[in-house]
């Protein structure tokens, strides 16, 4: 198989070809897209087999992992389905007319979909978060249209499945402009893509650089849409003193399972961790070192993502004010990743601002403070995170209720004795956080309030009954949940 | 009283103390805030007499109106207050424990607020989108504190709103950094304000210009930061052939009053009317000419607006396109607005796109279209708007079904009988619409959802109950509603 650029006019089409299929896609009912979400994952379930091999020959991620990542996409687009069935992904509000002091006119809002939708997929999970994954799954729930522009590290992947997702289009009678799949490894496919008048939206995840690109394109359009870029994180941890002299065993097989997962190869791979200076953080740190200088290597993704992985070690570890612990040895392939763990200081790492950027890979850097108003402090000079994890007891949160608190402004998620890696997917999830993690904070890539980025809402005022969309008719049709004068409720309006 | 524009120094001092104030302010209860938003609302209202005639003096606007505008904004502050002292203004979400396939952790999801917002109030509403307006009591509201800038048009009652907030603020013993008010006449105080890197939001109600120059300077920031710019909309019309024909005198007179109310200096203003070519269109373009003839002249809010009217109304009535129907005799008073209507076809509509431009005044265009075909090819050449209007029998809508569903493409909201003037606070109000209509089509600045600009989501995972927020706590302290494992629940959890 071979994969070429879309040229500028295939690009052309394919976006008018989406917004066509826009103009009929908008005007299915919520329902109607939760049957093609629930025809997609019937269409791809057969052929997990298949998928999951040539997974493994593209990402070089192991079979288990991508059996997961698979039934994972599967159930997201379950989940997503389910929550446009049942209308749980929003709340319909209706105020119907009254006589306040003036009289006021039957006001009544829902959604309707942005229109087509540039996704760009994730290379580090070929499924989840890629051509089915969680944005192409939210936008068509949404009722957009989606242009994925395939990952140029798994090409046959992303083809089989998009094959999968044009059957489930055929199979629900939609046009098959639903959803359209381009190649593109130069950057101007990109680009091109994200400056067309006619893409309304755009899903990324991906790398800083990457994202910020295609933010700033998306701005300076005559019309400027929203980009929705999840651009990784360092995900740190805080280790709690009580917590860690009771368990700096436990804490260490923890996040030596957590940084090594996939080759480190997360947006939520735990990359900074503080804890006090002392013997227990000493201790702490060994085991950390033991664990993974024991860790067999592991082959990353793509040769790009490998050389970065050395190239950021290599710099990392040079650096006068790191201190290695596990250090690179030779690879004997260029794809393998071994996992190295540094120290610093947290002096010398509020004066390097470049300590806090994200390594790609199964690398952490363990940074002792030299008491709690210090660890307080940094946190004050961290950026915008997905996550941050407090290893902790009850006692110690009770005594450092302040850094839960400093957490809450940078943090989209906040994990207490957990792993930041491995992310639920379900309605309470946030999957984002303050920038550079993400472009746009207010929303959530994982889980069914993904869908709310790619809607806007609409009001219909004073409307005869029968021309409102179901969700808004006296009736009720769907038994819905809504807001009705500001009391939510299951019932038709009489 | 002498208003001198805010130097750098005391911008940034501003600024900083917003922060300082936030840094308290964010840790207050959904409750205490709503108290906060009660006790403005309290202060404010004994002032009434003294507020509107100052208001009367600076805007020019008549008392009927003006004390109507302050009802509406005690209300507001009384009825964003309600939202978050009872929670119906987001849904919390909660996901427990459960073990699917894989153990899966207890996740919940609150909100938390962005950060200090800059607000630039409206000239044409100096109370409900000014000082203490919507931007004010929805940033408050999530816990945001908030620098606003007088708006130069009305700088004495902006000071003495302010000192009511300020008096609330001192009441509720909160820092007086949580509400603060700068001058500045000169575009470069707001490009400072919105460019000082602890701003973390603006909201903005005012022109085209202004409001993408900010969206535009807030882009540019290292951390760019979200702008809800509301930067008003011509607000198209439609007469549908059966409704004219019936009604073509009640139609006109509904207009005229929608067009002249506040001498036309609202961004709901109709602005655009669209009809079949025909008697009836000419009967309704003759009568409506004839009530806008006898309409009193009104003055203006200010002589920068006015003069924008004046040159405005001779560039778009010396246009060879259109006719005028009532033309612009001479002014007595340079700030008195007359009413203008000019009549065009759909052929030359769609071939000068400069007449689609907003015209601010007591302005409208009505546009004769061969047939609905035509009409609807006019829709297709709509730029994002944030109302629509259809004047309709239920006949029509049957029989142009289709027209419905194309204004769904380009409005924020559809008024089915009515005018778009008057927008009612409530939670269903959607009081936005696509670009350039606003700069962020997923949000509205009127009812309780404007509050959800100024938050984002943040989940804590696995935490103990005793340090959750009261809101995701087992206990549901408040006996809130909230979406526990998917279903909506008044209850705690066992």
């Amino acid at each position: 198989m071979s994969f070429t650029d879309a040229t500028p006019a295939a690009i052309d089409q394919a976006v008018q070809h989406a917004w066509q299929a826009f103009l009929v896609y908008r005007k299915t009912t919520w329902p109607q897209r939760a049957q093609l979400l629930y025809r997609i994952a019937e269409v791809l379930e057969p052929h997990e087999a298949a998928l999951v091999g040539l997974a493994m020959e593209e990402t070089h991620l192991p079979e288990s992992r991508l059996r997961n990542e698979f039934a994972r996409t599967l159930f997201q687009l379950r989940q997503y389905a389910h929550a446009v069935e049942t209308g749980i992904w929003t709340t319909f509000r209706i105020n119907t007319a009254s006589a306040e002091s003036a009289p006021q006119p039957d006001v009544r809002k829902t959604y309707v979909p942005l229109g087509p939708v540039a996704v760009f997929g994730a290379s580090n999970f070929p499924f989840a978060f890629s051509t089915a994954g969680g944005d192409t799954a939210s936008a068509l729930a949404a009722g957009c249209t989606v242009i994925v522009k395939a990952h140029p590290a798994h090409p046959r992947l992303s083809t089989e499945v998009a094959d999968c997702i044009h059957q489930a289009i055929q199979q629900c009678q939609l046009p098959d402009g639903v959803f359209q799949h381009i190649y593109g490894a130069s950057p101007a496919v990109s680009e091109m893509l994200v400056k067309h008048p006619l893409i309304k939206a755009v899903g990324f995840t991906g790398s800083y650089t990457a994202g910020k690109a295609l933010f700033d394109i998306a701005r300076q359009r005559k019309e400027p849409i929203p980009v929705f870029a999840e651009m990784g994180s360092v995900n740190p941890v805080f280790l709690l003193p009580e917590k860690l002299a009771q368990d700096a065993t436990g804490i260490a097989d923890m996040l030596a399972a957590s940084i090594t997962l996939s080759a480190g190869q997360f947006c939520t791979k735990p990359g900074l961790i503080f804890g006090i200076a002392g013997d227990a953080l000493q201790q702490f740190t060994t085991q950390l070192a033991e664990k993974l200088s024991h860790t067999q290597g592991q082959l990353m993704l793509h040769e790009g993502i490998a050389s970065a992985y050395r190239e950021k070690i290599h710099s990392a570890t040079r650096r006068q004010c790191t201190e290695p612990v596990v250090a690179l040895s030779s690879l004997s392939q260029t794809l393998e990743a071994k996992p190295v763990l540094s120290t610093t200081s947290a002096s010398q790492f509020m004066a390097h601002p470049a300590l806090q950027e994200e390594v790609f890979g199964p690398y952490a850097l363990v940074v002792a403070c030299e008491h709690m108003e210090q660890m307080l402090q940094v946190v004050g000079q961290l950026e915008g995170q997905l996550t941050c994890t407090l290893m902790a007891t009850e006692q110690d949160l009770l005594q450092h209720r302040h850094l839960i608190d400093a957490l809450t402004l940078i943090a989209g998620r906040i994990i207490f004795n957990g792993v930041p890696t491995g992310v639920r997917v379900c309605t309470a999830m946030h999957h984002g956080g303050p920038f550079p993690a993400t472009t746009d904070s207010r929303f959530t890539s994982v889980g069914a309030d993904a869908i709310q980025r790619f809607v806007r809402p609409i009001c219909f005022q004073h409307f005869p009954d029968r021309f409102l969309p179901p969700e808004l008719q006296n009736a009720n049709p769907w038994q819905w949940w809504r807001m009705v004068d500001d009391r939510l409720s299951q019932s038709r309006i009489e």
